[in-house]
């Protein structure tokens, strides 16, 4: 295809699947997409190897990495990593004791996931730059940032290195903040995409943001699953797409069997926007979990991000585990961040052949828009 | 435009404007569209004068008419009309006085509208019956419910006279079950869409009613008002699209002053989804109505339909003339449904003139698609 985004990444079909599984990232970018990788819950030494596994899979073709680094690098949080966990009020761990206890989740407390030990690490100046460093010392075709603008720090080392920075946005207003702040693609992310999310839906959003950064390129997020949404998005001015949730129950995800099940049966009306697993606004799959924190009787209300998300990281952990070996309680608590378009999702894939459908729907789709208008 | 809808209604362009005005209806489909005028609010004597006005200006030209009654008629609610707004407790009229005080609100009560006056009549039998008669004695092109599965009645007389049955739905599951009671065609409609609105995103929902629901011709509603939007809905699969927010600002509608002004102004961010003007949720403009029934400390929680309904439409009467005369605590309280297009509505144009726009930025559009994908 040819778009100005095409041409810059040097990709073949701007589709751009973001996971945090290398596997998925290799084979979309191997298939004519660009995958892109989720570092958020790695270590530098960490993410080093991923990128390096996947450099010697793809060939040169291109990929990229996404960061989620705050916008603002605080150096006084040096110090904050080794107690934030005390920072959660005693209401709050006991919500949680009372849920785990409440559904017969008796998996004992796992090693705090990546996402706690790195949380702190990364919201220091030192902690940012080393993942950043690590992410431009491969050959990489796209840093993205996906909360707020990316930092100065981030902007400049890119342009250092010729790498394009990435930047998603749920309304135009902070579309044109990221764009004042060096972004040089922005992804317009409607409210039915999965994670963090905003209100506007991408089919009112994506136009809005094409005309408010033009010429800047637009990658439009949200509701896209398959080569018709593809097709709707670049009819809406987008010059390609980032999807998430189609790449979770693909066969390279590490998606783990139980949480696959219910994706796969999941409809549409099956998620919901909550702040229960990250203290901001992020659409995900309805559980007893979010149904408990944002409607339950003895609910403390969510904390803010980070120490929600270091909370239900940690329960999260326990309950995956129970729901793996098939424990009724943690399998109606168990979610993950996941779009409306979960109801599309219906079977086992390889990544590849997601690729493939969608680029041979996608040109199904403009065929039919032409017989429409032909005469 | 070659859809089975245009082959079917005979209509040039496939883009249906749901209008309660009728120089809007008539204007649309002057300029090649399909009028739809929304009857709701309207007697059988005053729907006679309205479809007579429009067959006197369209020239044979295809219009249709919604009249949003009831999926169940229910004669026992015959005696229900005189006593309908007794049944309002005193909490939620005492708080309608409340706010009406606090934001200096003191034009003098207003006739409740014909909305009130008609409610009680229409969900009886003979009410119901006497709306669709009136429309059926007239060439209309269709006849839309807007609420519900159209009751039997309406798809038996529809069916006799010829005229298709056009239903809204949010869900797929609602779809199957307008098609299973006899709808001809099936729009499908967003959360982004302004009034009764379901949680599903247009690029999300319109895919799965077309698969659902084939070969019922589906039209995109949500998220619609312009001509990149409209190319996008018809790449999801519809085959055509339902419009009602890019008409308010149009010269023909009769939106108020004050409340123009408003949606002139709005950005996508200030709608919101509510049941504070009729009992369900229904997208409208953000105000303070809004924000004080649903988060107000002293709200004592929006009613169910029709309580609800009666309730807001006496007080939405009685601020919109004090709006109208610049009353800064009535221009607060004023709002309507609208979409999250309304971000999109910047100036008064002709009704024509939002037609003719939208089909040539759609034959842009497919044509952009075109040079994409062309090698």
């Amino acid at each position: 295809m040819r778009t100005a985004i095409c041409e810059r990444l040097g990709v073949e079909f701007p589709l751009f699947a973001f996971s945090h599984c290398r596997d998925v990232v290799a084979a979309v970018t191997n298939a004519g997409g660009f995958g892109v990788l989720g570092a958020v819950a790695y270590s530098p030494e960490r993410l080093d190897a991923e990128l390096t596994w996947i450099d010697e899979r793809v060939g040169g073709r291109p990929y990229g990495v996404d960061v989620l680094v705050p916008g603002r690098i605080d150096a006084s949080a040096l110090d904050l990593r080794a107690h934030l966990l005390d920072f959660v009020p005693d209401r709050h761990r006991d919500f949680v004791t009372h849920l785990l206890a409440k559904y017969g989740v008796n998996a004992p407390p796992q090693p705090l996931t990546a996402v706690a030990d790195e949380f702190g690490r990364r919201v220091t100046g030192p902690g940012a730059t080393a993942l950043i460093d690590v992410a431009l010392q491969h050959p990489i075709g796209l840093i993205a940032s996906a909360l707020g603008p990316p930092p100065p720090e981030m902007v400049a080392e890119a342009r250092e290195a010729g790498v394009p920075v990435a930047a998603l946005v749920g309304t135009v207003e902070h579309a044109r903040r990221q764009v004042a702040a060096g972004a040089d693609i922005v992804v317009a992310q409607g409210t039915e995409a999965g994670g963090h999310t905003g209100e506007i839906s991408t089919m009112v959003l994506v136009p809005q943001v094409v005309d408010a950064v033009a010429p800047v390129p637009v990658l439009a997020a949200g509701g896209i699953a398959s080569g018709r949404q593809m097709a709707a998005a670049m009819a809406l001015g987008a010059e390609g797409v980032w999807c998430g949730s189609v790449w979770l129950t693909t066969e390279e995800a590490e998606t783990s069997p139980a949480l696959r099940r219910k994706l796969l049966a999941a409809s549409s009306l099956d998620t919901v926007r909550s702040r229960s697993r990250t203290g901001k606004p992020a659409r995900q799959l309805r559980s007893a979990w979010t149904e408990e924190w944002d409607s339950g009787q003895e609910s403390p209300g969510p904390l803010g991000m980070p120490l929600q998300l270091l909370l239900a990281e940690g329960a999260m952990a326990r309950i995956g585990v129970a729901a793996d070996r098939g424990d009724a309680g943690a399998l109606e608590l168990v979610s993950y961040y996941v779009g409306q378009v979960v109801g599309q999702l219906d079977r086992v894939r390889p990544a590849r052949d997601v690729v493939y459908e969608m680029i041979s729907e996608f040109a199904a789709a403009v065929e039919r828009l032409n017989g429409l208008t032909s005469s």
